[in-house]
């Protein structure tokens, strides 16, 4: 190497001086500060102009990096002309921070244009985690990302397996029809349901065939396929290299199937815990839902490889999503077809997946051997005043206006129903596999309320819909916890006989987590972090139609609440 | 007549009692209770499907009928999702109540989703007034209606004219694309305009031709011509008679002609004032503006006759809309093809109609004879940041977050810019006929202060847009005040030579004037309403993109505000 001039020689120097603080500073817990605009966009994800919701002009918005410790500050300001926003950070727990879980209803009121919220809290885990809208059916317009946490270097959580590179791939579905018209159909009378998706979109990015159909005839003059925009991803490998795929889902409605063909696939992570490791041809992940995949480049490195996105639980009738695995770094689409993942109505085979996923050996978090208190919810679909709604035990639920946190912070009184839902269900003689005898059913804003430090068992009972032989996955999310996924059955469960075959020796924690076709699912948390937490079926248009309640714990512990978080129902201008 | 039975001849008597009981009440000063409820409904106006802001579920909302004099109470509860909402009460004064004007960012914060507002206001004048939410572009997204004030029986202000029945009519234009998009296409770079409107309403109905054209295509599954929803309005009439129709127009941004085939129109009230009644065989009408014109059934009854509306000011891009005429109550369409309307570019017809409206002889208010301040103001379309608006002496209004109306009153700092902006521009120089020399412009939201009780002179100069050979009709509102239209004028005003031309006679009072394309319009009003008003071009996306200002009279004198304007901006949270 020729040397350098004195003058280049320093400059060299400063750089390196500089680069090395820099990488010295990523490795102590820090601060990131992001400044977000959301605003209204024409954007193209599947070559179909639609308005979309946007962060800073993109959607998906802008991949949150940070490491174990770190403080996340995200200043929100709302650009939208008429709309409010709400942001949650989903899989984050908020401890001492219940305020900014970003839960319209619940933990805040919305922001209203031309207001800045700014949310400040920690990611006191490593994991692949999410955010998005969290008001309306806001998420499905596009408002939606992904939050990367690595692992503290050195520490107890770092990850117990070996990769050379990763890709983050962040999976979606995708409407014409904007969130609004969705909305007033799913609340009409009689409904009009959304239907399925016109396209899957992977890191916010699909093709919708222009040319082919009458469907796409109605899109003429907003469909146009020679867009960048809607260009397939692509992920670049190195020959021989191992990668770790964090893949997240943030459907509206779908429960997918991802694959990478021809690359089996190693599952080592779910929403921020490690996995004891098993292989999958493809992985099933519903909506709310985070893994990392270990792969190897291992192929014939001559050609490009689909990655896969296809719609499981219901019958699909959506093209399959699409990215480029590119070994070469050429963009060509693969020569073959795109797999079609396993059979949509194969049950047992996605039952079988969960129940494959549990914790690394060397990860596991024991839970508490038994629980204070057993809720046991029906999810059941009804109707209310003609309308088409989801219930638990016979309620449906409903947001209210004044967020829980504020008045059981404040005592607001009748800013909610204060009598409890109900804990169970008549299990004894209630038919799981006929469609509700009684669809009638009350809509409540009751809040469960836990007591601090309880542990709490919640087990999901899926039963039949209004038309007979149909019943659905419904991925539930809790805010603010991990559970402990302590079981999985197909049938009713049975309070006498089911808990004696929990998994208490490693059971997955999630925050998320499916309660298959006529099956139940069952999960244990402790009622420890001081706030008020929703937890719901994270389909866009189920938490809509009712399909969710709220625990609250420790109310009485929780800081003083932030103003911002205030100013609309009964703490509208300052009457709080 | 047969004899009664006692018990029913007192039943009789009963009624008659009740029935002149209420007849003295109706004509007596009376509180009138509206309860409405804000939603988006899937509606056909046209026969093509759309989300609809609603008013109780219709689009027109509910006519308020009342009688001068009367207090107006409307509960408006929002049940919109996501949005927010606020209602103007286009034409009413508001004296003493100027936080009920409705005017989101001037006079009060936004009602969010699950909030109720309650609006309460006089209704001091007879006359056709009009209400419409003034938010953002949700005017265009359907939330409108009419406001029908009777005069007082026996009073100052009952009409100069007699009639036998009446009609109202109020005017639209509708677009397939939401409000949403169309404000995401105004504030794009490069700015995707609004284009024509699919179809003019007349009272909420037009018809979209399903099976015509590509653009039908494209409304493939949600055109449905044979919807009741989109029947041509009826208005029955009894041959003889004479009718009056009062014919408003909230449109977003046509230029209307209107006609009654083979019934020429005799002109009598504007904006809730008597015209000095002249005969045309169309009207001009404005977006903003209200006309009361009368007819006399004397045509052939064996046939029904075309009521349209045809776009004017701009190349029509738009077919007819049309209602019918009925002699016998028939709802069959005229033999003949629906009128034309005049020439869309014939400037000086319209210009001459302008003219000819004058205050009727014996309801002459006579205005000041001069001015104490005199603002000129040219109106231009700009760029700022690439992005196309307009501006006023090149400014270009941007509406604050906090309102003016509460900032000003509680002096609140940083609320809005504080400079004045300009009162006038270098007429002696400009040429309007050109596009601007140089298109840039700044942005503000600064506000003209007014002397109370002064007496202002605002002359709005029309000009070439950014395209040569371009200027477009305008027409021009004015919140809190009516104004005299002192004068027209084709070409530049000069302050030297046409205020000598102003007619200090007979002008006539109006909230909504049209400035005609490369002309100006003279107005003079009393700054004698404590509140702040907005002033601005009533096309929706004009005013989105910067043509409007603000007017501050007397607020010392605004007595103490309702809490419930407040909860944005700077008044979030009680921070006021």
């Amino acid at each position: 190497m020729a040397s350098l001039p004195a003058g280049a020689a320093r400059r060299l120097l400063l750089s390196l001086v500089l680069c090395l603080s820099l990488s010295a500073a990523a490795s102590a817990a820090t601060t990131r500060h992001h400044e977000w605009e959301i605003s209204y966009q024409l954007k193209s994800p599947d070559c179909v102009r639609k308005l979309a919701v946007t962060i800073n002009g993109q959607s998906p918005g802008p991949t949150i990096r940070a490491t174990q410790g770190d403080t996340i500050v995200v200043r929100v300001n709302n650009s939208l002309l008429t709309e409010n926003a709400a942001i949650h950070w989903h899989g984050i727990r908020q401890i001492g921070t219940p305020w900014a879980d970003g839960t319209e209803g619940v933990t805040q009121c919305p922001i209203l244009p031309g207001d800045t919220f700014t949310y400040t809290f920690a990611v006191d885990r490593p994991g692949t985690y999410m955010y998005h809208a969290h008001y309306g059916m806001q998420r499905s317009a596009g408002l939606y990302g992904m939050i990367v946490v690595a692992a503290a270097p050195g520490g107890p959580d770092a990850e117990p397996f070996a990769y050379d590179g990763e890709h983050d791939v962040l999976l979606n579905d995708w409407w014409h029809d904007s969130t609004y018209e969705q909305a007033a159909g799913l609340a009409s009378v009689p409904m009009r349901w959304v239907e399925e998706p016109q396209s899957l979109l992977i890191n916010g990015r699909g093709r919708f065939n222009c040319s082919a159909s009458a469907a796409a005839a109605a899109e003429e003059g907003t469909c146009n396929a020679t867009l960048a925009e809607c260009d397939a991803p692509v992920f670049d490998v190195v020959p021989g290299k191992t990668y770790r795929f964090r893949v997240g889902s943030l459907t509206s409605l779908c429960a997918l199937n991802f694959e990478i063909e021809g690359h089996p696939m190693t599952v080592v992570e779910a929403d921020g815990h490690y996995v004891k490791p098993f292989v999958v041809n493809n992985l099933n992940i519903y909506s709310g839902e985070t893994y990392s995949v270990l792969i190897k480049a291992d192929q014939d490195p001559n050609r490009n490889y689909w990655l896969a996105s296809n719609v499981v639980s219901r019958k699909p009738g959506t093209p399959t999503g699409t990215a480029i695995l590119s070994y070469a770094g050429g963009r060509s689409p693969p020569p073959t077809t795109p797999p079609a993942g396993p059979a949509w109505n194969d049950t047992m085979y996605r039952f079988r997946q969960s129940e494959a996923t549990v914790a690394h050996p060397a990860h596991v978090e024991p839970p508490p051997p038994r629980a204070n208190r057993t809720i046991l919810l029906l999810n059941t679909q009804n109707k209310i005043d003609g309308r088409v709604r989801w219930a638990l035990n016979n309620v449906s639920f409903k947001l209210p206006h004044t967020p829980y946190l504020v008045a059981m912070k404040r005592g607001l009184l009748g800013a909610f129903d204060q009598r409890p839902p109900p804990e169970t269900y008549e299990y004894q003689s209630y038919n799981i596999y006929d469609p509700p005898p009684n669809p009638n059913a009350t809509s409540s804003d009751g809040v469960y309320r836990l007591q601090f430090g309880s542990v709490v068992d919640v087990i999901l009972q899926n039963a039949n819909m209004l038309d007979a032989n149909k019943s659905e996955t419904h991925p539930w999310h809790l805010h603010g916890h991990d559970f402990w996924v302590l079981g999985y059955g197909i049938g009713r469960f049975d309070p006498k006989v089911h808990p004696a075959t929990y998994n208490l020796k490693d059971p997955i924690l999630k925050n998320t987590v499916a309660v298959h076709p006529y099956g139940w699912t069952a999960l244990r948390f402790k009622a420890d972090n001081p706030g008020v937490w929703a937890f719901h079926c994270h389909i866009e248009a189920h938490f809509f139609m009712g399909m969710g309640i709220v625990f609250e714990e420790g109310i009485e512990r929780v800081a003083e609440l932030p103003g911002e978080i205030m100013g609309c129902g009964k703490t509208k201008g300052g009457r709080h």
